[in-house]
C-alpha cells in the first residue's frame, strides 16, 4: 500500500503496534519465551499448537471426551497426519496413570509413537485441574519424554476459579492457548509458546495452516481489550459465579442430577428427556450425550442473575410438573 | 448458552440472522446454487475452495505468479495434498493455450491428473480478464473436463473496472471467492459455490480446514456492510481510479517504466534500485522481484487524491535527482 | 527399454501377461467388476483400499484391536487424513450394534462423518465372521450409507475355515484385500474393488501412495502360484488345522486358558508371565497385551505336526513345572 | 509364529541374517552412519528419503524434469505436504546458480522455505554429474543450510561411468537411494542415511509410509546378490556400454540428432514423428516429449550387442527410407 509511513495506515501481517502491544503483554503475563501467535478459532489453536510438538508418526494422548478428538471434524488427523490416542477420562481430566496406559509400543515401528499429551483447562466437562494435578501431570510428561499441550479456550475461567495467575497455569505446559472467543471477544485465540526452541517453526506453520491474518491488529486488539484492567478475569469470574448460582438452585431438585464438579461456567446435569424437550421450547442449550438425557448449561460473561433465576425457575416448574 | 431463545444472544456457527442475510444477498448477487461459505482469509478461501474441486492425485493448473503458488507457504500442497502445475503467464493471465500446455499425461498413473484451473480476477499483476477472455477459458475448461476456480480477493475491483455485475464474472467459475479484506473489511472472505452438487462437502471441509467461526455473525456482518448501497463497488472504483491517477502521473517520467496494464488498484513499475530505496524512506510499498527493481504500488478504498499526488511528486523528485 | 516387442523383455507397470493372468483369475474368483490392484504389503492394502471409500473429513469405524488402528504407525491418519472411530470389540468382530454406537453427529460439521466400516476376516484375534454375520453387517452398512472394507490379510484362512468360496466373502464388501504374504507368498497383496465406479481412482491412488511396482509381474506371479490348484486353500487349511491341533493339546492344561475361538491359524492364551519367559527361550512368538500374560501363537502353511507337538510338549513341561 | 528359534523360519521386519548382511555391506560401501532402509520402489525411495529432510512448510528444490516432480503422481505433495520448487535444468542437472535462483523469500512466512535440494545421479536425461560438480553443489548446499538428497535409482550406472566408488558419490549427500530395480533386481531400493541424527525417525517414517516389508529378507537378498563380486558394477557398465554403442551407430545418421551426453544407459534423440511410429511397430521405447519427436532409448544389464546392432539397423533403415 503506498502510504506515508507515519500516517493512519498500519503495516500488515502483525507488524503493527496493536500486535506488538498484545504480544508484549501476553508474553509477560504467561512467562512465554517462544512467542505469541494469534489465530482465528479454537480448533486452529489446538491444531497449530500441536503442530509445534509432534511429527506425523508421533501420536497425541488425549481424553476421549476432548474437543480435539470429538469436535474438530478430524482436523488433527488431516492437518497433523497424527493419530490421537484416546483415553476415557472421568470428569474429563487426564492423570499420569491414564497417560501411562497409552504408552505401549514405544520404539516399535508398527505403533504411532506417543509424543504429546493434550489436556484442556477448563476441561470439556466443566472441571478444572488443580495446580497440584497440573504439576503432577507435567512432571510425569517431562519424565516420560512427552510434551504437554494445554487447550485454554476457557483458561480465563480456570484462573478465576483457582484464583491463580495465568503464568501459574502456563508454567506446566510447553504450548498452550488462551481463548478470547468464549470470554467475550469477537473471535480470536492466542497460542502461547513457552519455550524458545519450539517457536522457530511457528510463523510458517501458522501461515501454512491458513491462520495468518493480514489485518492482525483486529485480532490483537481483542486481547488488548481483554487484558485491560483484567477484564478477562472479571468476565470469567462472573460467568463462573453464574454457573455456581445455577447449580445451587437446580442441584437439589428432584429429577435433576448434577454430573461433574462445577468448577467453571458449565453445569452438566442428568434430566429426563421429556423435561429437556419442555425446557428447549424457550431456552437454548445443548444435549450432551447420544442417549439424550445429559444436558450442558453454559453461562457467559454477560449472563445475568435474573436470567439464571428465570432459567432455574423454569427447570423447577418443568421437573415439578412431571 | 442458556438464554431465552428470543433474547439478545444469537446462535453460533452461522445459525444467526446476519449470516442468513449475507448469505441470501450474496447467493442472489452471484447466482449461486451451491452455498456461501465465510472463511477468515484469502489463503483459506483458495484452499477451501479448491478442496471442493480436486482429490489429492488431481492437479491444479495455475499461473507461476499466482498467490496460490507463491504466497501461501505451501498450504495447497499440505492441505489438499495436490500438485500445482505452474505456467509462466505474461500479465498473470492464463489462456486456453497455456492451460493446454499442462494437460500432458492424462490417464497415465505416473502423472498427477489435471482437474482444476485456478485463476485470479484481478490477477496478482493487477490485470483483469475481459469477460470474453473469461468465457473462452471457461469454455475450454468445460470441454476439457477441468473445473474452474476463481480467486476473487480483488473481484470487486474487477467488476468495477469492467463495469459488470458480480454474476457476470461468477457465471464462468465453478467455485470462486469474493474478498472483503482487501476492499475495506476487517478480515472476511466469502467462498461461493456455483453448483449445488459441489457444495455437499463444503460444511465439513470448512470445519476440518479450521475455518468455521463460532461467532460467524461478525464475518457475515462485514459483507452486509459491503453490500449495502453497493459500498463494495464504490470502494473498488475509487481504489482503481487512484491507481489510474498514479499511473498517469508517473508513467511518463524518465526512469519509471509501467509494467502491466493498470486494470485495477495496482501499478507495477520498473524503477532503479537506488530510487526505490530513496522512496522507501518515507513510503511503504513492496519490491516485487528478486532482482530488486520492480515495485508494486497499491491503492485502496481510502487512498486520497492528495496522497497519490504527494507520492507521484516524490517519485518525480527522486527520479529527477537521478 | 529398446527390445524387440516379442522378445523376452516384458512391459512394465502391469502391462505383462503374468499380471493379466492373475488379474483375470482373481476377478473371476471374487466376482470383482472394479479391478484388481497389487500392492506391496498389508498396511498398504488397507490404506489404499480405504482411500477409494472415504475423503479426509469422513471417518472409518473399526475395532479398537484392528491392525488398521494399532499396527500401522498412523498410516491411515497421515495418508487418508481421516479419523478412525474405534469400538471395543469382543473377539475382534464388529456388529451392527457396535457400528451403530459410533454413528452420532452425522450432518454436524464438528464431527468427522462416518462413511466406511473396516473389518478383518480373519480378525486380529483369530476369529472368523460367519457368512450370516457378514451379511447382517453388510446389510446394516448399506442401509446406513456406510461402505464396507474388508482386510483380508488372512482371507484364505477364513474361506478354509468356513468351507466357502472367496466370492461368498467378497460379496459383502465394497473393497477388500486378499493376502498373499501371510499365506506363503514372498510379499504381495491384492486389493479387489467389487464395484466398477469405486475403481476409477484406483490407478492414481495406488501410484500416489507409492505402491505401483514397475516389474509388477513378480507380484502377480505370486498370485498365479497361490491360485494354481487352490494352493491358497490347501495352505490355509493346513495352517488352520495346526492351530486347532495346538489348541487341543494345550487347551486343557492347568495354567493355560484359551482366549478366543480358534477359527483360523492363531491361538490366543492366557499364561503366567514367567511361563511365557521360559517358553520364549526356545520358541519365537508374540506377547499380545501390555500386562504381559496373553500370548499369540501362530501357525503357518509350513508348520508341521511335529513342530506343534514339540511346542505343546514344551508348554506342558513349563506349566507343569509350576 | 511358533517355531524353534534356530529352525528354518526367520524373524520378520528385518531381524533376519539377510537383512543384517545386506545392511552391513551397504553401510560399509557407502560410508553410512545413519542406517540402511529397504523400500519397495523408486518413488518410495525418493519420498521416504526426503521425509527425513523436510517438514511440510519446507520446500524441495528440484529439476523441472525430475522423476520426483513429473513421474510420481504427486506423491511428494501428498505424503510430505511440501512444495517442490522447480528449476528448468539443461541436461537435467542442477547447479549452485540454479539452486540459488529459488532461494527467495527465506524467512518470509508467506513462502514455503527452501530446505532440501533433490538431484538424480544418473539424471532423468541420462547425464551424470562429475565428482567435481557434485562437490560444488554439496558445498553450496552446506553453506546455504540446504540438505542434499540424491535419487540413485541409477547410481550404479553413474559409478560405472565415472569409475568411482559408491562412497565417492554418497559423500556429497545427506540421504540417497541406491536402486536395485533398474539394475536387474526384481524390485528393491535401498535408502541410505549418511548422518546418524537424520536416521532417528526413519523406522517410523518408513512404516507410516507403507514401506516396511514383513519378509524383508527378500528385499535384502536382492542387494546381497547385486553386491556379490560387484555384480551391480558389471551390470551397469554393460548397460552403459550398450548405450554408447547405440549412440555411436545412430548418432551420425541423417534424421537422428542425439540430445544429451550419453553418460549412462539412455540415449535421447530427436527423430521425425513418422520415423518413430515406424520403429515402434517392432520395438518398445518411450517418446519423451509432448511434441512427439524426442525418444528415449534405454539399454539394460541384459541388452546384447546383437540387439543394439539390430535396433541401430532398424533406425538406419527407417531414416534412410525417408
Amino acid at each position: 500500500m503506498i502510504s506515508a509511513a507515519n500516517a493512519g495506515h498500519l503495516p500488515a501481517y502483525g507488524s503493527d503496534p496493536w500486535t506488538a502491544r498484545a504480544t508484549a503483554e501476553l508474553s509477560s503475563l504467561f512467562g512465554s519465551r517462544g512467542g505469541i501467535y494469534f489465530v482465528f478459532n479454537g480448533t486452529a489453536a489446538n491444531i497449530f499448537g500441536l503442530s509445534l510438538l509432534v511429527r506425523p508418526f508421533e501420536a497425541v494422548i488425549c481424553a476421549e471426551s476432548s474437543h480435539l478428538n470429538v469436535d474438530e471434524c478430524g482436523a488433527a488427523e488431516r492437518v497433523l497426519g497424527s493419530k490421537l490416542l484416546q483415553v476415557p477420562a472421568p470428569d474429563g481430566k487426564l492423570t499420569p496413570g491414564l497417560v501411562a496406559s497409552r504408552l505401549g509400543g514405544r520404539g516399535d515401528a508398527h505403533r504411532a509413537q506417543p509424543r504429546a499429551v493434550a489436556i484442556a483447562q477448563v476441561t470439556e466437562l466443566g472441571t478444572c485441574y488443580t495446580i497440584r494435578e497440573l504439576r503432577d501431570l507435567a512432571e510425569f510428561c517431562r519424565a516420560s519424554e512427552l510434551r504437554l499441550f494445554l487447550d485454554g479456550a476457557r483458561l480465563a475461567n480456570a484462573a478465576a476459579h483457582l484464583g491463580c495467575q495465568l503464568a501459574d497455569l502456563a508454567a506446566h505446559a510447553d504450548v498452550l492457548s488462551f481463548g478470547g472467543t468464549k470470554n467475550g471477544a469477537l473471535g480470536a485465540e492466542a497460542v502461547i509458546v513457552m519455550n524458545e526452541e519450539l517457536g522457530t517453526e511457528a510463523p510458517f506453520q501458522r501461515k501454512q495452516q491458513m491462520q495468518l491474518a493480514s489485518k492482525m491488529r483486529y485480532l490483537a486488539a481483542q486481547f488488548v481489550a481483554l487484558l485491560e484492567d483484567d477484564l478477562w478475569r472479571r468476565s470469567a469470574s462472573h460467568a463462573n459465579a453464574m454457573a455456581v448460582r445455577l447449580a445451587g438452585q437446580v442441584g437439589g431438585l428432584p429429577g435433576v442430577e448434577i454430573r461433574h464438579p462445577v468448577d467453571a461456567n458449565a453445569v452438566f446435569a442428568v434430566v429426563a428427556a421429556d423435561h429437556i424437550s419442555a425446557l428447549q421450547r424457550d431456552w437454548d442449550f445443548d444435549v450432551w450425550d447420544s442417549a439424550g438425557n445429559v444436558v450442558r448449561w453454559m453461562t457467559a460473561f454477560d449472563t445475568t442473575e435474573a436470567e439464571v433465576d428465570a432459567f432455574a425457575a423454569a427447570v423447577r416448574a418443568v421437573t415439578a410438573a412431571g
